[in-house]
């Protein structure tokens, strides 16, 4: 079934103690959609300037993704400078140049009224619930956020988070979101606010899913659920990696049509496995050229490395 | 088959998000004993002072913990203060009383000769490796140490290091002792040192083992192999945790009699239910009152959060 990602197409500029480049392909609609691709069908909303050629948009059409709902604006590429040298799991942002990402008001191609799966990548939350309204038949919604909007539109946000069923973030955001530090107390408090289900990314160290009553529609309260990450030799940039690890988890939920705890555990499986692609080599490069067996055999990888 | 265990038995004075407490019994060694007597007879040699009353040796002994091992020296007990207000992965130390400790000269009684176990406990590395001479027929050796040993004394703690077969630090000590910040590079550098094997503990998200190709005797590398941490709804005191787990961990293979790779993973497992549990009480007062019934119970929940 298809998924449809609202969010940045954007340019970044990057520097890790791998390496640096200039202007290459991201945004977290891009390495979302990009991760999704090998699962199923993706379409994608967006807004990119008269700098994104012919070229970038066949990233994107190469894996199959449906590129109707980029919207072309006169201007420049959202573009994002940012440095990894201190802490490889946090960047030191040196420029955010919004160009024509600041006027940007998503417009849903009627051919996109039949998607099931909606994902709201990291936007302003007003713009995640506009969306979300466009999309009233959608099966499942989930999305992501960041600190920007937890701390400066915190209202905004919570009007978005009420119609999630799964919200994606990290350890630093679902503190700061839920004002607790215990994980577990955290989770609840977050889901609380709205989400039926929480992940939250640890990094290197992986990812746990907390479920609620309300996940999977039995009124059933199930334990958390740990999906560990994989150790690399080298992390060489982890822009993108939560994107990926989104993409991976979404795109194998819509893979099955369902959701259920076992596909959801799966899934969580399969998003790790898309997490540590992602971050082996710059930009969107590993993910372009990963094959879906290539995938499989990074499942089995994080199977074997946590299971007795 | 019996663990003999050298390290601290002290008093902590303790302060959390929870409360308070004065002179509660602590030390490495006594977190360590009391969580691997659930799986194995345990030996403890180290030193105390006239403070340490037989109600206090009577939390050991109940345990069925050998305490002749114990030298009563004039003075007391070392002490240690410390709180957890900013982060309950990381403590204030606001007194270290070393007392009786400061002169320790660690003696082995002739009934431990036939130790087949042993475990160094966090102490200065040049009584580690003392320890470790005069037993040179035991099976096996793991061992613990800190930062300060890893700064200020690193020579020695090489010695030691290389005497090991699995080495257990979290992950601030591996990057400090591999000056690696990369986790899987942190890991081959430490075990480059000596230790045959390595556990990285990641606080709340659990442990990683690390394995060389001395690891099992048979030459082959194996890949890593991490076990989860249990989210608890409230870490009351962190004190131990690293302790215990180590005494689940070692516990568990003293009474399986043998390494092998099935036998380390299980053991990781009963390291982190230990951890688990040590934390949800003040000082020992949770290892106290386990049974192995709920230890076991929270393997299979630790299993049941991680296992697809």
């Amino acid at each position: 079934m298809a998924i449809l990602v609202v969010g940045s197409v954007a340019f970044d500029s990057l520097e890790t103690p791998s390496g640096k480049r200039e202007r290459v392909l991201g945004g977290a609609a891009t390495h979302f959609a990009l991760a999704a691709s090998f699962f199923a069908p993706v379409r994608v909303v967006g807004v990119v300037g008269e700098d994104f050629l012919p070229e970038h948009e066949e990233v994107l059409k190469c894996k199959g993704v449906d590129t109707q709902g980029i919207e072309r604006a006169p201007g420049k590429c959202f573009h994002w400078k940012g440095a990894y040298l201190r802490d490889l799991n946090e960047a030191d942002t040196l420029a955010t140049d919004l160009n024509v990402f600041a006027e940007f008001e998503p417009k849903i191609p009627p051919a996109y009224d039949d998607t099931e799966f909606l994902f709201l990548a990291n936007i302003d939350p007003v713009l995640q619930l506009r969306v979300r309204r466009q999309m009233p038949k959608v099966a499942m919604v989930a999305g992501d956020t960041m600190n920007y909007w937890i701390h400066a539109h915190r209202e905004n946000l919570l009007k978005t988070l009420r119609e999630l069923d799964v919200l994606l973030i990290n350890d630093k955001e679902a503190q700061m979101l839920s004002g607790e530090t215990n994980g577990l107390r955290a989770a609840e408090a977050v889901m609380a606010l709205g989400p039926k289900s929480l992940i939250v990314k640890h990094g290197e160290y992986g990812a746990t899913a907390y479920f609620s009553e309300r996940s999977f529609g039995d009124g059933l309260k199930r334990r958390p659920f740990r999906a560990p990450g994989l150790p690399l030799h080298e992390v060489v940039d982890p822009t993108g990696a939560g994107d990926s690890f989104a993409g991976g988890f979404y795109g194998y939920i819509a893979s099955q049509g369902k959701l259920t705890p076992e596909v959801f555990k799966r899934a969580m499986f399969y998003g790790s496995a898309m997490g540590s692609l992602a971050v082996e080599r710059f930009g969107t490069e590993r993910l372009q050229e990963a094959t879906r067996a290539e995938i499989d055999e990074r499942v089995d990888l994080l199977r074997e490395i946590s299971h007795l």
